[in-house]
């Protein structure tokens, strides 16, 4: 792309008192990941050559997620919190390297990976830094981006602004880019003199002008600079990520009947032709083959559909559950850690758990795994072809073979060899005209009762 | 806030044909309250010192109602409809306190608590009629607010009004207060001299004007002012009252993944870092405590969950739902009149009604309380740390013991002692190769039944 | 209405590539009718004398939705893809008859009837052709309808069009109805004289205007004149077709309480005084009577709710379903091919198959109808006034009769006479002490199964 490689440096120690919770702000989801999760991948995605990343000191749990979304990556505890730029000199060692540098934060999940490779590029064509600006609705409040011939050359503060430049839409995102020629000089320059004692980014800015170098400027929608600092916005920005999934699913060849009631996980994978009804939750780790069906009301997470799979409405899918082509479930099915095989079935109000399902065996109604003995998990293994009658309980560890037949209500306990017919219930006693007195009985009784004075 | 008190007249007597329903207008609901409910609540708890509601005569549902709603008010039958001045007063025992007055209707639902004081505010400082008005983004059709230095001059019909008028957005809401001192005698002197010989409450300005009194006029969003006469205007009435609720629960310290899919009933309480999942639905009478976890297509009515409480997809909580700290539910699990004592866990396809869980007991998926005979309902009672097998019927009325153990696919129709173990099922019986003959057996059967011409 | 019936023509041979599907664009869905299948039902509610339809060659499946939509409908194999004229002329048999011809797409469904009918109109007011136009918000890309006194002067295309002439916003939807008088004409005479070699139907327009004949011009709002092209194009007209459906059953005198959460079908009847709770979603054929109650997550396909019906939440109904009067579901409950009599009710985890359910009778929460053997479906009928007790499998074919009473946790096999009590399960053993010491097997089990080194 011309770009010449850039270091990340995320700034990710916010407090985020207006969130009112005991989790970091930046480990709010969106989508399925942490915001900062969000961050990190979009900087990698870009092609960021190192992640620094700037936290709160002692949260093993910002650092424990930077490491999974950014292997590698290193983290540096800010331990007094002295403003932006302070913040980024925190990542000194990333700033030392002598390469451009991205300073991004953990608090605005919605900048693409697009984004973050305009401003790089922008570096490569001249400019000392690239500051991301967005064209605001209504400006007031943010600091004003004002240019020249198409470049920077100052970011006024609404408060210093005259009434022209007040009239400027175009406003400070607070992202930056910074050429390595010049990024660890003029973050050290910037002072603090000022109202709140804070070292601002924004002031390499006014830095760099006085030098006269070039500054840039990348121009994204106000919707994508967006921040996060209540749960409402988290909400928003919730929205706009949907928004995006959406729409790639949907030109990828996915019908979304009401895309607008279909929630996604960024890792969500889905095929050509499946078409998913109104009211479907994807939670991370989904994966839908080709011309799958899902219906209403189904609930995914970590599991994969092979083609031409159909479930629901009402079908929950939790971790390690693996559909194989033509599959089919129906109703109040929950799988968790089970392998159906090529079509087989199970229709309604079924649980399947820790089991492998032979291909073209059918579960009946109301059967249920019983995989857990309040000490220990265990395996059901049912055959290919096998047939489970309604209502069965499969008392695990067991095997059932291929092309068995279990009779409905049975409490199965022991193995079922191949081919065999197994039943294990109670057997019928009819007693004529019994309901008729047994139903008098407990009338005159509920009669007696109501006579009765209350203790 | 300076505001001396006030009476509200709640004028509720409007057929609402438009609504095409048995039931009244005013019953309908939004956010699980009836439209009157939320004026009725929205004037007390701006402080109304009576409440006087003028409902159609021989209404009992709307009566009742209002004695929910507001113990203590008044109802006044208003039997011949000659316009909203001769409604109001219908409530003349208020007027003849000598309060001041504000005059609400029944079927505008939004206009919130803050709004009636300052419409009471306003005539605190002077005014003998403060009138509620709002800026139309299209005033076609609305009666004109027609103001000068602030005070009202005149409201203008759009058919009276002079083109520069007609300009004018500020639109009238129909909503009134008025002093103490000029109430009644205004709104006596209203004459009903115009096409539909109706007595017209807006008349009341024109008099208060021309008899040399101050006028004053309060402003709202025009959202906030919205009617509801139709079941379209009943369902934007229910959004913008969604809207508000679910921002009060987001910036309380709630995080709604997707607030656009969750309902939330008037009354809900929710904690602070809950987690909603999309897709959820509060009926009234919910409390949520801290860190709970509600997952997406659970539908929560009259229920109490305590801290840490973690629940769905897929669960229903009826009447009476008592879950307490550390409590799971899976998916496809319905309460009704059940207390789960801490950690205890019910993970799938299961209904427990009239029941209480003991401590750390565990019920294996398909449980079924059958706590109903066909004629009485009966309690069931689990002990601390007892593990129900899965697929059990627990016929009721019956007490298992703390720590006992139920084998699977039981039913158990006797108490069960601490401590022990008690299975109700049938013995296995495994016939080896019959599944295969049987089948072929009906294969037979079947293509028999084919060739056999229909009857 | 004064206009003289017309021809429908619809082109429907389009690739539509970028959907990005096996199935032909016209077959996609919207609100569980083709696209086809609203542009058929349309031009015919809007009177169309004859139906001609444009397709593919070789596409049985579209063929066959014609067939069902349109019964008698010609079908026309495009083998050529010529343009817009070159594909109106295929059907030249409904040219012939000298009738007024309306030219519709396949891929605008959401051009209603009554524009159909005004389209017809414009000709009976003496207009050789009249076009359909619409206001766009961006006309940037579309051709300009140039209007002189009310009469079309010319289509410009967007590139040929002069600075003054692309200030207009009146765009060129497409669609055209010709008089009976000319089409046959004008259409022959279009020629191919461009870039793209093709004949396009516009090109009528100038002919009729070089001839002197008068071209009228029918405006529409910019959403009714939407093509889809793709899926997210689909989707949007989904939600414009949902928005007319749902709007319509509220004015009709139902509650939606949250219309943007209820997906109906085409074809979906609701009574009066009906409320649906959020997130339902209606398939084909489906139609409820008066005073019903649909809780939330319910999903209804081909079934029957009479008076008074009161089902869900998590209810899921499909083909054959039919409730009587008073009839109650309660959640996690699936009916199939079921007939449910007057006041009936299955409350909880049921699945009811191939079954006729008795008036009143009272089916107990997790009851299931095993209505398959594996090879063939059975029926169940239970009598009125039986009881049916919780977690029963009825294997079918068997009849219960009125009156009769069945245990909880049974299994029935053998019809049940009226009035009788039937069981069918083990008896309970009650081992006291052995919970406790079978616990401690499985922990002491479990432990040394950890201290073992994997294999």
């Amino acid at each position: 792309m011309g770009a010449r490689g850039f270091a990340a440096i995320v700034l990710a120690a916010g407090k985020g008192t207006r969130m009112r919770s005991d989790l970091p702000k930046v480990l709010h989801a969106i989508a399925g990941r942490s915001m900062l999760g969000h961050v990190l991948a979009a900087v990698q995605e870009a092609g960021a050559t190192r992640v620094d990343v700037v936290i709160e000191p002692g949260r093993a749990d910002v650092a424990g997620e930077v490491e999974r979304q950014a292997p590698g990556a290193q983290v540096h505890p800010q331990v007094e919190r002295l403003g932006t730029a302070h913040a980024a000199l925190q990542a000194c060692a990333a700033l030392e390297t002598g390469s451009d540098v991205i300073i991004a934060f953990g608090d605005t999940p919605l900048v693409t990976a697009e984004t973050f490779r305009r401003l790089s590029e922008a570096l490569s064509h001249g400019a000392a830094i690239a500051v991301l600006a967005f064209d605001a609705a209504d400006p007031k409040g943010y600091g004003r981006v004002l240019t020249e011939g198409g470049q920077v050359v100052a970011i006024r503060e609404e408060k210093d602004a005259s009434e022209e430049e007040r009239r400027t839409h175009l406003s400070n995102a607070g992202l930056m880019a910074l050429s390595g020629s010049h990024a660890l000089r003029l973050l050290t320059r910037i002072g603090n003199d000022n109202v709140a004692g804070e070292y601002y980014l924004t002031d390499a800015v006014a830095l760099a002008v006085e030098e006269g170098l070039r500054v840039a400027v990348v121009s994204i929608d106000e919707a994508e600079a967006q921040g996060v600092n209540d749960r409402v916005q988290l909400s928003v920005a919730e929205a706009a990520i949907q928004g995006r999934l959406r729409r790639a699913a949907q030109l990828g060849g996915a019908t979304l009947v009401a895309p607008e009631t279909v929630f996604l996980a960024a890792d969500t994978v889905i095929g050509r032709d499946v078409v998913i009804e109104p009211h479907v939750v994807f939670g991370p780790g989904v994966r839908i083959g080709d011309s799958c069906l899902i219906r209403a009301f189904s609930h995914l997470v970590e599991c994969r559909l092979e083609r031409g799979v159909d479930i629901g409405p009402h079908v929950r899918l939790r971790g390690g559950a693996v559909l194989e082509e033509g599959v089919h479930l129906g109703n109040f099915v929950e799988l968790k850690n089970a392998h159906m095989h090529a079509g087989s079935k199970a229709a309604h109000l079924t649980y399947l758990g820790d089991s492998e399902i032979g291909a073209r065996a059918n579960i009946g109604a109301g059967t249920i795994t019983c995989n857990y003995d309040g000490v220990s998990k265990h395996r059901t293994s049912i055959g290919e072809n096998a047939f489970i009658g309604s209502n069965s309980a499969i008392v695990a560890p067991v095997t059932i073979g291929a092309g068995a037949l279990i009779g409905a209500g049975s409490v199965i306990v022991r193995d079922v060899p191949a081919d065999a017919l197994a039943v294990a219930r109670g057997r019928q006693t009819t007693l004529e005209g019994l309901a008729k007195s047994k139903r008098a009985t407990m009338l005159a009784a509920k009669a007696a009762k109501a006579k009765t004075p209350a203790p």
